[in-house]
């Protein structure tokens, strides 16, 4: 059963750095705020893989979860035009869910990289996120969020790598990395 | 139907720092693993209060978590008896599940506050984790791991807070940070 949503007005959070652990945190919150009966919607940006989480959260009620991309090398200075379009629809699906009142908490996993790859400009998504529905929390994942959307956030964590195993030759490992 | 376990040797994670993520990168990455069907054991230092995502991941098998802990402020040049014993409890099991084959992944959350606070030495932890059973991934959170941590983990990102909320005089959001 769904609890009576905080009326506190929603927090715009960013987990950015060149760390691991930002997709996670989301994912983390997400799965409190599901804890709560609250509806959680998450779309990935240029991401195309299926990962395990999907697996484990499929089983769990109150959660959408759509891909706005593919896994596929994108050229910064040269975007393909179906990653622009990936992008650009998820955008627009974004866009809806948060000036709607369906969900208490949307994830925009990726997005920091959409702009930081000009698949999307920063200031559209300034744009939405001003005119966002006043109870939703937001959460924007991606190394390099820009500056512009650090300064509107109410949250920022820049998840800077110590180690990391790959550095030691070490793969991606299935149940870690997807 | 838990699928066959990598067989690389497990990882040694570290996520630490002062910035929000902590407790809920290790929790995504915990969905992760089950979502491949792992065995997951996450073991709760220093934390008595139920927290949202126990009732969301209870629906979900292959989990099991127990608190080693309470919600109680802990004086760190003179700790109380009973967070002593409950963090030395805490340890006696996660040494148990570590140095067996019933777990693919164990979470111990806030053990390095734990170690920070003298409730359980440096020395115990390492030797804990220099005698798991290979396989087995494991992840350590809580701000100020100590060095001698750092220097054995596979991975370590450091969380840094950027912006928090709290500094704008917002109390603590159900569904956000419980």
């Amino acid at each position: 059963m769904r609890e009576e949503k905080n009326r506190l007005p929603g927090l715009i959070m960013v987990y950015t750095g060149n760390g691991k652990g930002k997709t996670t945190a989301a994912l983390g919150q997400a799965i409190r705020a599901l804890g709560h009966g609250f509806r959680v919607f998450m779309i990935h940006f240029m991401k195309g893989r299926e990962y395990g989480e999907f697996n484990a959260l499929q089983k769990m009620g109150g959660l959408r979860i759509i891909r706005a991309g593919r896994d596929f090398f994108v050229d910064r200075d040269n975007p393909d035009a179906i990653d622009i379009k990936m992008a650009r629809e998820g955008l627009a699906v974004a866009r809806e869910a948060l000036l709607g009142n369906e969900y208490d908490m949307i994830v925009l996993d990726e997005i920091n990289v959409a702009m930081d790859f000009n698949l999307i400009t920063v200031d559209e998504v300034l744009e939405m996120l001003k005119h966002k529905t006043e109870n939703v929390d937001v959460i924007l994942t991606g190394r390099n969020a820009p500056p512009e959307i650090i300064d509107i956030a109410d949250l920022v964590s820049d998840i800077k790598e110590v180690k990391h195993p790959y550095g030691y030759g070490i793969k991606m490992r299935k149940g870690i990395e997807y």
